[in-house]
């Protein structure tokens, strides 16, 4: 199914193929083509309704509005997430995979990652991320307050990174952004500022993935602390 | 000085005020004016221009463009979060008290928050910042490795939070938003959905100024731990 499918010359309703049924699944894929091809803005019920040959109309009985339609977007794109998790190695193992494979996913999809961060996403697939991540801290011993806290720190981790670094711009305005930073790091006030200049070039060292990877065990070993509280520094 | 200042009438020269010596601590106010009056999409070249009754091209040597005007709002914004940081207490103490004045910032000006996250901030006050929070890690006895990939997590996450709960939604929306949440999590599937079940309430308790002092220890025990590895369950 291609969301641009508009045929160059009319053609009469015998000859076009007969419309295939409505379905959520349908609009969802319709949703997603045009979402890859032109962006989360152009998603929206009248752009869906066009590329089904439908009125919007007949598209409220699955979804409610705009706003709905992305939720159930990031739902579908979620899907695979929990589906293909690992099911072996250690509880910390599983649980980075899990969320990486997340982070993956609102890398690809910035605009979604925009979203889900100021809506609060309860579709079935992001409820099904969110129990095997609790299922996974609680493998990991963690205690009830400090994985319901928890959660949402690793859940708003991958989703931040992803806004942050995806924001539209050309790559050589990125590169040349973060020549900018590493020039700015080397040529600090030493007398002013003086631990950036001690930190230097380690401020800007490691990749996104190491850093992720880092950040995720950060948060697994801090709320690890806060469920057995230990006298703190 | 009011952004606002357009009188109905036209005065000639001669009746009006000699205009004030344009500066780069009179734009920022005028900008400051306008953000808190109108919004950061309203705070551009031109309208600053208008307001101090200049045209765009005068602005220009004390700023680049709109990107660059935002950035020195949000560093006029950070002025007053290191110069009155707590200077007694733990350094835990004075690092959380330093980060929240930061997250409070981003609170009270969203769209200022917005933009932190998909730009690198480097102006002399946010420099300021990223040097006394390195101040208090090194003073706390956090390895330069885990300072440096640290400070991006504990700036991270107050901005994203902001981001997160300053989305412009009507508070009655917010309630009502709120309330469909816990309704949903009162009755999730416990087959499909054990362990969102079995947490139940705890998983939305805790209010905002809690949920952030413990995160912000969340980060810090995981950095400590990231400083002085342990074996890892």
């Amino acid at each position: 199914m291609t969301a641009k499918a508009s045929p160059k010359t009319p053609r009469s309703r015998r000859e076009r193929p007969a419309k295939p049924a409505l379905t959520r699944q349908g609009i969802i894929d319709v949703a997603l083509a045009i979402l890859r091809s032109e962006g989360l803005d152009r998603v929206t019920m009248r752009r869906i309704a066009t590329a089904l040959d439908t009125g919007p109309s007949s598209l409220y009985v699955y979804v409610r509005n705009t706003e709905d339609l992305h939720a159930q977007l990031l739902d579908a794109l979620l899907g695979p997430v929990t589906a293909s998790r690992p099911r072996a190695g250690t509880w910390r193992k599983r649980l980075k995979a899990l969320l990486t494979s997340y982070r993956d996913v609102l890398f690809r999809h910035p605009e979604i990652a925009r979203m889900a961060l100021s809506t609060q996403p309860s579709g079935p697939s992001y409820l099904a991320l969110v129990d095997a991540i609790l299922t996974l801290l609680s493998e990991g011993g963690v205690t009830a307050r400090a994985a319901a806290w928890g959660l949402d720190l690793l859940l708003l981790y991958p989703t931040a990174v992803a806004v942050e670094h995806t924001t539209p711009k050309p790559p050589s305005q990125r590169a040349a952004e973060f020549s900018a930073l590493a020039t700015k790091i080397a040529t600090v006030d030493a007398a002013r500022y003086p631990h950036i200049a001690r930190l230097g070039a380690e401020l800007i060292s490691g990749d996104g993935p190491a850093r992720s990877d880092w950040a995720f065990d950060v948060l697994l070993d801090g709320i690890l602390t806060a469920t057995a509280p230990k006298a703190r520094k």
